[in-house]
């Protein structure tokens, strides 16, 4: 291998494809990126054995070869390079980078050892706009499960059916449900469970990017791909195992009419429930306190040791009174992610799940469960 | 107490003395803020039995009283507060805060239990301009040593001697002193030596401000006190004890010659060790070679596991060829602090103390020892 490679493009792709790199000590070079080019193409890739990633960037050669490198000491070292040009030389399992000034050499391994990333085979494929799917993806991903116990709700359900897409995450305590519309209708419907960490990665490789993604499933697996800017071949691959299991059926929970439903500023809320938390002590418990008639809502946080919290907001109410005790932070969590400026509070008593939601937006809900006091 | 506050006079106030204040378990009363009213004036103070702070703030009020709570929380609670103006009313060791719509009820404890903030008897201080004070302290600051086993260099010290104050710290790898002028003499010659600690806080309240500070000074303490603005009254007092024993004789260690004199960029220099450090391996170390007839120098690190990087940059050069080995990370620490554009690397041999200090300025010097290799 040897070729030229401009500094940007190169600090590109190990920018991405760095972050699927950890610090494996049982298998070494799962730290490492591998770096193969063919045909004015040089391809980077890594993978954790969960998550795979191809980057391509276009470069001007004729030659062919592979080597595999540690990504974050290339990714450390291109981004501290001051020159616009470098040269890639690989000889011996050794990588020479040069440039005016400058002359490394890093250690590489043999590209025999480094793992297989699968291709999947169907040639069927979804297509989505990059931008929407990737702001929605970013209103659920927080919120699957981290514990292992429920393996089926670490991950984010996929629902795919007719032309429109539903992305949830749940970890029992709270739900978040997004609705992504499609211009045509998929063939067939079909619902699929992928790990949080994919998502975060694909989040990552879309944000404020205006292409089409494409999406191809198998059986046990699934890959996205972005093409280059107009064009049509892919510039970056992101293959992902599919969690097994079936997902609970977390419609039967989302609730249809509220006993009480609240109307209010988010920002206002926000502020609010943030300085009540301050006297919310250990088990991060508010009290919403509802009053119909005057249109008033109430927050309250009180601790034994630190003091007090009552605030007081001008709201629109419909249906009765109430008096529910939230954790606080699972609000907050929820209203970060709405983007209206006022927000539906549709709380059903003392055990049923509340809901929030933006005003003006079907596509999104937020559901969280009560603290229960006996 | 009872009186209204603007919330941001109230912040800047906590935003500084709440600094001193952690979380201690043994004497849970110096996470407090002891707030006391008199005369129109709001005094916060804090203590952390080494470092003591009074900050006042103007109010509008007849009454006298005292109230002390946790200081981290008022902050939080203030800093949330969305309106101007604040209401504090103390009663019965409880901090009433009420603006619209939030009424809080803070905790507090007698302010007979908290510790008396020492005051100095001496009506004699020294005058210095805040600002070029401020940024002196903080090129030398991070210099002092943290082992405890030499408390004489874990704080900073001041030589005062005519119209010139030096500062220095050290931590026996590296020496860095600051010399900053008078307009006047001071009336005696005097050296002390203060905690790092205090001098953080110092250079915290002291930067960015064009105020007189003044420095009165007793056996075993240092009292800063920086006015209102175009005010002679006081609005920051810092009150801290001194370290005892005797400073080095550093100067003694200060080289009057070069054996290599290298003069340079700083910021190639900068970019060039970092780039290089990417190979120095766990001893951080990085090998400077110097060519005298080819005005070279050369920066070169290898580790057998990762690989190697060679740089050069183009130096003017006076004195002999050599080839040292540093820490490149005390290298860095040193032109960190120096904002010239060229800098001048004195180097004296493998084992003697080379000095990193800025072209065109006199008042700073850095000094640090090689790497000896045997």
């Amino acid at each position: 291998m040897n070729l030229i490679i401009l500094k940007e493009n190169l600090k590109k792709g190990l920018d991405i494809i760095e972050r699927i790199t950890g610090k494996n000590l049982t298998l070494p070079i799962l730290n490492n990126v591998l770096i193969s080019v063919e045909k004015n193409l040089l391809k980077l890739s890594t993978t954790d054995l969960e998550v795979g990633m191809n980057y391509w960037v276009l470069v001007k050669t004729n030659e062919k070869g592979e080597i595999t490198v540690p990504a974050k000491l290339i990714l450390s070292l291109i981004n501290s390079l001051p020159n616009e040009q470098i040269t890639l030389e690989g000889k011996n399992q050794i990588l020479h980078v040069k440039c005016d000034n400058y002359k490394v050499k890093i250690n590489g391994q043999s590209p025999d050892d480094f793992p297989i990333i699968p291709k999947i085979e169907t040639k069927d494929f979804t297509e989505i706009n990059s931008d929407p799917f990737s702001k929605g993806m970013a209103q659920v991903v927080d919120f699957s499960s981290i514990s292992q116990t429920k393996p089926e709700i670490s991950g984010i359900f996929f629902n795919l059916e007719k032309n429109v897409l539903k992305v949830v995450a749940t970890d029992s305590f709270r739900l978040a449900e997004k609705t992504i519309q499609f211009k045509e209708n998929i063939k067939q419907p079909v619902s699929f469970i992928v790990p949080q960490r994919t998502i975060r990665e694909l989040i990552n490789i879309t944000s404020d990017k205006e292409e089409k993604l494409k999406m191809y499933l198998s059986s046990n697996q699934v890959l996205f791909e972005l093409p280059f800017p107009d064009a049509d071949n892919p510039q970056i691959q992101l293959i992902s195992r599919l969690i097994e299991g079936k997902y609970p059926n977390y419609q039967e929970i989302i609730p249809k009419q509220y006993e009480t439903e609240v109307r209010l500023s988010r920002d206002e809320l926000i502020n609010q429930i943030k300085t009540t938390s301050l006297f919310s002590g250990k088990t991060n418990e508010i009290k919403i306190k509802v009053n119909a008639k005057k249109n008033k809502m109430e927050l309250f946080a009180q601790t034994s040791e630190l003091g007090e919290n009552k605030s007081e907001i001008s709201v629109k109410v419909k249906g009765k009174d109430t008096e529910t005790s939230f954790n606080f932070k699972f609000l907050l969590d929820g209203l970060m992610n709405i983007k209206s400026d006022e927000v539906i509070f549709g709380i059903n008593g003392i055990e049923g799940p509340a809901v929030l939601k933006p005003v003006g937006d079907i596509s999104y809900l937020y559901i969280v469960m009560p603290i229960k006091n006996n």
